[in-house]
């Protein structure tokens, strides 16, 4: 790596998983990244479209697709992860990488850390990029452009791993950050997953919208648009993140919840002063957000 | 009015209170709209950087200058509403319309329609506009456009009253939605009051910034941001909101608590099939709100 400049980062790369992220990421490494991109996925229907969109230059089939890569990226729901590394782990090449673009870290990184052959190394990651949207169709090259990616180097990590990854994430145009896994679930707990957990709650306390609908749905700029932007992110993915961090984001809540309970206090008992003080604060922390 | 074609609609305009809401109207109001535009505020500052950004013709003084207006626009927080109106009233002319721009109607209304004297008029308003900005420098002109505005006439408002401001907000571009006034405060409550609640409890619930900070910052695109915007707003005016509308957004607060557990049990049960299920309903509902 890196002494021709026309040199390729990797010669064969295995993207599982061919929906937004992994369908984005399959697109940027084309541009000169990887030498040649094989799609992997367990949904059929999927891999045809990525092939037809030409995210990648060929579908492969699992798990046997992995064998030649130097470099596999795992794209699947954060649920589907462990597993799947146990079934490629038979056919990944010595010396290969194998990286994922999970949003839980934590224990997952411990189990993936476990499944992979001697001689194959791991580094976790997490891109902070996507939209609501899902599947091959929302891919797009330049997803990763001015994002930040995490990845959570453990002792088990070795160097030949992390340093091509984190050149791969910068040339997609991502900005690397290295954090403890665990410490991560945490920081992602809160700034995340709890966000997440939220906007469903909020969508689902209102009414059916069959019944009160039309003005629901026509008032929503008032505020609830802005909420629930977040609510039409894949179901199955989310439902991962949740469970898999769910010790984090269930802390999370119950000191939402705590809050929550606060300002319902201020409001029942007409504490106008408290309640003023509180609202001035949570502007002047938004102003730290910009 | 309507008789000649450039005859305005109103002669003199007096709007009390120069902020995002009361200067934006004052300024699309004088493009032809009314023929003068009085500035008051209770705020001098305010008062004298609406005059020097142009948004008013004149700055007047409470409550005298509402003399020889034949619209009053309230463009004040909810709470200062009622004694206002009861502060202008003795100087408001005979035929004069009176309105507002206050995010809750209900309660209010009845008492603005009490203090109004006989001889002049009120009909509530609401326009669904703004930012999370506030203050005379962020008016614009346009900020109505393609907006809505709920009126919310009562049996005691007349058509002398209705039409005429009815007519001003189809002028600044908004579609008028009519409206009975606790009708609206249910509503808002769920579609607005309760999303902001619940985006300060989240905002709040963040360990503190000044310790954690640089990561939750740094991560906030995670979803953190999405859901934040709105905490920015102004504090006495969402104060004012919470609670005159207390009833209403007490029971949409214990409705989104109700809900909330439900996923905090499914996410410590690991009940992952009726997760998922929740999920996709969630992504239906929202799918409905674009």
């Amino acid at each position: 790596m890196g002494s021709g400049t026309t040199e390729p980062l990797f010669h064969r790369l295995a993207v599982i998983g061919t929906g937004l992220i992994g369908g984005s990421l399959a697109l940027a490494c084309r541009e000169g990244i990887a030498g040649r991109v094989i799609g992997l996925d367990v949904d059929q229907t999927h891999l045809q479209r990525a092939l037809n969109l030409g995210l990648v230059d060929q579908a492969g089939a699992l798990p046997t697709g992995v064998e030649g890569a130097d470099l596999v990226i795992l794209a699947v729901p954060v649920g589907a992860m462990t597993g799947l590394v146990r079934d490629i782990a038979p056919y990944l090449a010595r010396g290969c990488i194998v990286t994922d673009v999970g949003s839980v870290k934590g224990d997952l990184v411990t189990q993936v850390e476990h499944e992979i052959p001697a001689g194959r190394m791991y580094v976790g990651g997490h891109p902070i990029a996507g939209t609501e949207r899902s599947g091959p169709e929302a891919a797009k090259a330049g997803l990763f452009r001015n994002s930040l990616c995490v990845l959570t180097p453990t002792s088990r990590t070795p160097k030949e791993a992390l340093e091509p990854v984190t050149r791969l994430w910068e040339m997609v145009g991502s900005r690397v950050v290295l954090m403890d896994p665990f410490r991560h679930d945490r920081i992602f707990a809160l700034v995340s997953h709890l966000p997440h957990v939220v906007a469903y709650a909020l969508m689902r306390a209102l009414p059916d919208l069959t019944e009160e609908g039309e003005e629901l749905l026509r008032f929503s700029a008032g505020g609830l648009r802005d909420f629930t932007r977040i609510a039409a992110s894949d179901p199955v993915m989310w439902r991962d993140i949740l469970l898999w961090n769910r010790k984090e984001v269930l802390e999370a809540i119950a000191g939402f919840q705590k809050m929550l309970h606060r300002f319902e206090e201020m409001i029942s008992t007409q504490d106008e002063a408290r309640l003023t003080e509180e609202l001035q604060r949570v502007k002047q922390m938004r102003g730290q957000l910009q």
